[in-house]
């Protein structure tokens, strides 16, 4: 056939195959119909995980008493919105605009840098929207915030509590944030290994909540001097277990949407695997919370199984997609157990954790970033130390300065009249249930 | 290469062309694929939007007293199913039928016009499935009744309620909503703007419920003959803030859904961008009710803050995509401060609004619409202004008189002694929290 | 044109066609997009459905008496807990794992049998990613389990609740199911149709619950010796409510993702005209179960309007896609009216359904189960009525042993002290409302 060797023929045996390659291509995702899968997702995720700003508000109003119910709810109405604006006027740059294996970011506002909306000519290059990562990424760093305002419930006042949120999700969390997502140090030289931010989000939350908790101080009556403690019970189970049920919701958008990707059948698969670990991670958490305090108190504890459901879906969080389905019942079944053996100890050591979130964040945020090495060969126990401590210095340190800064200045509590009156009234002016009354 | 004269050359020129064409095409999305991303996006917004009858239900058994928190709660689960049987008999095809330039569309019964289920052949040139457009519009009906559920609760039976329910959301609604979304007189001739409904839906919304609460009269014992207006506290805080932050989160189906599209990347920017701002106006909407109260009052009020929240996202709904951030907080924060501001003023008219759903969604739905032409070129202020100032005309004309024939008929109001004795029992027979003592 | 004989040209004219077809086949969707649209819809849908847990515990919390109401809670999300454990380690297999027209699949645990995580090569050919599709089925068989705790709440202990959880969720459920969806002998020999489950499902449930009320027996002091029943009304109207609201939300995925497949214009419009029949048929049962209350009693029954919706929604389960929305509206409307007539007929028979979940579930369940013929023409009354009584005879005998081992040997009930006293306290040792005093 030697009419192929001439130049016409050449041009369309070319011309062909290009023909041939564009069309057999079609067998898989486009690239816009992938930028459109991507960005979904995370719009998708991101209004699952704005849900659990709900799911903390509940899980804390039925975690106090009835007098700071309402104090409660404005708390976590406020940081979201706090959370949102810091975002974008400091955070998400500060925390993307790290150098590579650096510190931390520039100041400046974020602005979408992709295709501007009225674009002629689209440009999906980037693979997703950029707004649609700010939003999922604005909802994480809201979270963080959530986690703080349920362990210093009913004794902090709300403008000092909103300026500290200002600093975490201003500051604190983007830097954090950025030394892995960022691609800062952590990312660059230690192969840190934190899928969706069981270190980066729930411990970052934990200590701060935890050294707001030293700092501020327990709340009056709570312990007493001959070493009892006085139980205040929470106002509303079934508020709590409402947001708690919320949170659960909410995490198969907080893992699976770090995913980062739909538009492919291979990130489809993770997702899906994701969103069973998930699942599975927190239904053992809740068993084996349940199981250990019947076996150590005789009883099974509802607000540790609650929690334990929460510590399991945060143990998770670190890895949700190597582990196989044992492994991640095994993780969450361990998270479970750590709610269910910390929470005494925070008493013991006279720390005033309203809702537990230190246990369930703090504790379990550790166990699955320590244990991530197990399933995921990329990731090693030494560098996630290195991950683990370097924030637990950096958050405990800078939440712990904060708070203590604003001790000294505007002041942090309640005075202990208005704080056994209650922050509703005293406070707000009004009762989160003015008709029932007080037992 | 005189080959390529030949005729068959030339027929292969010719495919070759066409088959590149149409491979390279699949770079992009295929019609097929976008016909599913847009229904898609119409079923998860209309979830998210159908979710918000839960918002509002919470919101207003949260604001009510307890003895007529039931009736409330009965009250908004059948308007929205009223809502959803009287958009189907009559008005989709009310506000959808109306000729170009027009002010009503026909009476019948809305059927799916496309595809049928169970055809051989896909015809997809509509660009998404009827039946998912009805879906989306159908739970925005719901929501304009949503709205006068809570101004004037606590007072009004429930069957009269669930007739006005009726002629609003089968005639007055989609009237309006056929001058602009179908077509009608104000898209044609008056380019008015109005993206998501802050006019068309809240404002509606907003005028049904002023003209009830004038009809009906204020409850007994709100405004005393000396002047002074007592104080009715609604009866849970938690559940008034989990309605605001279920309406928070339905606001991005009802917003991002709204640019009816989401098979394009210039679409998912679009939608990316609207939840930014709806979510961002939300948040400047919350603190600056907060901040505003805190100024004016001497503390934060809970109540006035949750509202800013809805005001916030009321503002932005007219048009939630052309503003940049910057200016969706500023549109944001506006709500919240009116909402701060208007809030006593209607106490001073002696309009007893018990949820404070005037202020959050007629005002803001005012304010959002006018402030349009600022991000917007498409739009003007004379456009806007004939839209808000015909669209106040027949709502809350159509609906003063529909509540005044209920008055003179069949009766708006539970006798006296009924409403102090609460409606749950007096008109259920039931308590809506039989175990709690009534302080 | 003889050339075209020639080999190189016959090549070329294979070549261009194979390209063409190709690059036409690109104005549908592709392989592997149907692929992530079927994936994002079962994990959308399945976390829907995942909410309806969250629905079913605030429908019973606000169901029981305050003194139950932790209770109640912990027990629905330990049973969603276990649900999700025994289907992963029994229950799948045990569903899809029969023999075409057999009766039980195999014991082992599911592992996803597709493209694993980090496979090089992506194989899409099965339509879905497995783990969406398991994910997809847990949340069904959880809401199963959670039909049967509202019916038997208040006087069941939570060790013995939870082992007939295991026993309902890994094998009851799993068995019945596989008779249907898992291709057993409903399926392929009497052409069973069940879109979503009305009797799968919903019936399952109901015959679980009503086993357990007659082996359990009534609330102590429920039914009085002189034939008059003593009423024990619900502790929060306004919590039932919004568990009403969730499970409609719910319901959404759990008859649109029973397509099984989004990946098409066909399927997109189905599912967009499944929501639509899901939504009416709900709005005509809460209308219907409000005016059949209104005209049997002189007033509307709060709790049988929200068990309307819940009736209505079980009643267009069997078969959301077939009917007309004229058909949906009519099945949902027999459903309410169900409800209000069989509430009051339990109570004759003395069984003790504190939720109202054998009227709403199984009744209902069995009604719109029976009325698909109607409107589908592949279902014939015969095979509906053997797909009913075989699920009835089955999940009740099976249920009814369960339970009558459990009574005789751990025991079921707490004591009539411990019942009088209530759960939250006496097995729990906290209160669900600490702070309120009860009436």
């Amino acid at each position: 056939m030697s009419f192929i060797k001439k130049p016409g023929f050449q041009f369309f045996i070319f011309f062909g195959i290009f023909a041939l390659i564009a069309g057999i291509a079609h067998a898989e995702v486009s690239a816009e119909t992938q930028y459109v899968f991507n960005t979904f997702l995370f719009l998708v995720c991101g209004f699952l995980v704005m849900f659990m700003a709900a799911g903390f508000a509940m899980l804390e109003a039925g975690s106090v008493r009835s007098k700071n119910a309402a104090a409660i709810c404005i708390k976590n109405i406020s940081l979201y919105s706090t959370a949102g604006l810091l975002y974008w006027l400091v955070g998400y740059n500060l925390m993307y605009g790290v150098d590579e294996g650096g510190f931390v970011g520039g100041l400046s506002v974020w602005t979408a840098d992709d295709l501007a909306v009225g674009a002629e000519t689209p440009d999906y290059s980037g693979g997703y929207a950029s707004g649609s990562d700010w939003y999922f990424q604005m909802v994480f760093c809201a979270t963080t915030a959530s986690i703080v305002s349920g362990t210093i419930a009913e004794r902090l006042k709300i403008w000092p509590f909103l300026i500290f949120t200002l600093v975490l999700t201003g500051f604190i969390y983007p830097i954090v944030g950025g030394w892995e997502w960022g691609g800062g140090f952590l990312d660059a030289n230690f192969a840190f290994s934190d899928f969706a931010g069981s270190t980066l989000v729930h411990s970052t939350g934990g200590w701060a909540a935890l050294a707001g908790a030293i700092v501020i101080g327990s709340r009056t009556g709570r312990f007493n001097e001959d070493g009892s403690v006085t139980s205040f019970p929470g106002s509303s189970i079934p508020l709590a277990t409402l947001g708690a049920f919320i949170l659960w919701l909410g995490w198969f958008g907080f893992n699976g949407g770090s995913q980062l990707a739909l538009g492919s059948a291979l990130d489809s698969v993770a997702i899906s695997n994701i969103f069973i670990n998930t699942n599975l991670a927190a239904a053992a958490g809740v068993m084996f919370a349940m199981i250990t305090s019947q076996l150590l108190y005789g009883k099974v504890d509802i607000v540790v199984a609650l929690n334990g459901a929460i510590g399991g879906l945060v143990a998770i969080t670190a890895e949700p997609l190597a582990p196989s389905i044992g492994a991640a019942v095994f993780i969450g079944a361990v998270g479970g157990i750590l709610v269910a053996v910390t929470t005494p100890l925070l008493l013991k050591m006279k720390i005033d954790d309203v809702v537990g979130a230190i246990p369930a964040h703090l504790v379990c945020g550790i166990w699955g970033t320590m244990i991530v090495p197990l399933t995921n060969g990329d990731a090693s126990y030494f560098g996630q130390f290195v991950g683990v401590i370097s924030v637990a210095i950096f958050a405990f340190v800078a939440s712990f300065i904060t708070w203590t800064v604003l001790k000294y200045t505007i002041g942090l509590r309640v005075t202990v009249e208005d704080e056994l009156a209650g922050m509703d009234v005293t406070e707000f002016g009004l009762e989160a249930y003015p008709e029932f009354s007080k037992s």
